[in-house]
């Protein structure tokens, strides 16, 4: 599995911590990290709502299969994740959050606060999230016997999500501001980790195009 | 202001709970409540894709300022609100979160968990997030010296939503499947509050045309 | 009341930060507030050992109503305080522990974490707990139909201490390695508030002996 | 390792899915589980004080390594095992608490809230507790930089507890309510849990006795 991990301005020297935590977690299930968003203060500006942009792309292009994404509360990047197509973004603040959405919701991304609650043993409460969202079956229903009934809604919401969009994500990313678009795809790793990743030829040319 | 509290299926029982924590503390403040989902298992059936839709209209006709929604962990109804329009949806286990959504995010929505961590002391935790939620300056930046940013990151989220949303949220709705916007649209304490507070014509008749 | 605060070595530059929305609430309330502990790194050096017999003589010799203690984890300062005869110190890491700990346990005091967790907002969590630990009656159980079992075990708890202990505290504190207890007994701010508010001269005596 | 998992009353209901999590793990880590407090609400009946008194024992006994308590809030166990001498007892929320319990604190019990908090995914945090809680080394330090005095404190408390009590258990035993005590070792498989593992001949044949 490919796994994006996001970091914007307020929390980006935090990033080395929680990199860490999470390649120590995904190596040892075998999964790719690609560290696309800040990773110190004086990297490449960018905000949640560039985190959102990202998370599109790199989820519409089938280049990553999940997104870690915060900001000081986490709640930034949640709403900027969930306002994009195809990005399913629930909130983690510990690591029951990150079994149950895996098993409840099946979704595709998380955001964490990385400044809020963030103290002593943060780390280790991140990577014990790592840990959690990154094993078990997924959709597998919780409690068990509510699998269906959550199955179902969550592909409701998939289909209500792709009912609002455009059909091409494309098209998606020409109706946002293109200047912020801009600062979103700039970044190096971003650009490398799409690159390296995309399966989608349409998405991965007009993003390096820009 | 107008506060709407919205519960689906799988915590239906809990409405009455809630709503009491809820009212209490809005009376309080002098708010109205308006309880639109869920009041009990046998109530209307409604999902959380169901008060993402019924969130989008209400906030999107005015007729509420503010909405509190939930289920189970949350996270479903934090995504389906999200996915509307107009609506910008925090997440919220403890009291200082909904205090810092207000400061930071300064969003109209904030779901909670009703089954996750929900035991003993579930009912004042609500409570105290309903206070914290409803009082104090809004958009006034935490810790206050990033206020602009802030403001700047919220505005500039909201822009490209509506950027990527219909002009028109009725053009919204009938891009989503009619008969999900009518089960979420049919409750009766729903449609009186729409009747009695929407202060868009449009909106409010093809809703009550359904 | 009388509430003293106490904070150790390892958090003692956040005590200007705790002290603040301890004095705010406490204000609102007609409470007396005792900053008996360290106020910066440089000042008189305690452990959270330490604390824990400033507890028991400030509890013991009625000096103090309530003990707002705390470290790192707050485990030590929980460990170090019930260790004391007389002093019946809960852990609270949201509002909710502090309302349930009065209602069920009602106990003289209450261990926080000061790093575990203390991130953003974590000043606002510190205010919440001390407005919820601050009011409402003591004692009178939760949920409301378990009152009596919970006065009963309460008191059974404390009887149980009571017979473990000397009889006379002053003979505790003989017990105790002299050293430490020097330690503890020497900050200005401790002195000063048991001086004004002692009920119990023989333990005033022998500890401004020390 | 020997690990005792004691319940009370108001949550022995709950007892079959704390112990199916807490023998999971331990099975998986090569210690043996002794479920010695009440496994069903018509068990031999148990407050939070005597789950005190049976913590009491076993450890001083040797007869476990590690005990496991709680009750509604955990408060109220947390307070009756550390009234104890020779326990040393946390406080445990999140894995993380338990992680860092061990670090700096190295006790040997942790207290957990069976009611508050306990709703969907109750059981999963329980069981990411245990396994933080009985993985990597004890008294490591947490930051690392700071093992030195934590250890030291861990060691200077230790002191303190062992001063204030008496120097032998039974005498201990002996100084507490006898129909308090009788009910508290009156179990049967706490008894057994005794019996084949006690390191202790004189508590043995006194508890046996009573």
């Amino acid at each position: 599995m490919n796994i994006a991990l996001m970091m914007e301005n307020s929390q980006a020297a935090k990033n080395p911590i929680i990199l860490k935590e999470l390649e120590s977690v995904s190596d040892s299930l075998g999964h790719n990290v690609y560290n696309v968003g800040m990773n110190s203060e004086d990297d490449h500006h960018l905000t949640y709502v560039h985190l959102g942009i990202m998370a599109g792309v790199l989820i519409n292009a089938g280049a990553v299969d999940f997104v870690f994404a915060g900001c000081g509360t986490g709640q930034g990047a949640l709403m900027a994740l969930n306002a994009q197509p195809g990005v399913f973004c629930g909130y983690c603040i510990d690591p029951s959050d990150a079994f149950l959405f895996n098993q409840v919701n099946n979704g595709n991304a998380l955001a964490l606060p990385f400044a809020k609650g963030f103290g002593w043993g943060a780390e280790l409460n991140a990577r014990y999230i790592f840990e959690k969202a990154l094993t078990g079956e997924r959709g597998a229903g919780y409690p068990v016997e509510r699998r269906e009934p959550q199955v179902k809604n969550a592909g409701i919401l998939a289909d209500l999500k792709a009912a609002l969009a455009c059909e091409n994500y494309v098209d998606t990313l020409k109706k946002m501001d293109p200047a912020l678009v801009k600062v979103a795809v700039s970044g190096e790793r971003f650009r490398q980790c799409l690159v390296e990743n995309s399966k989608d030829e349409e998405i991965k040319s007009y993003v390096l195009s820009l």
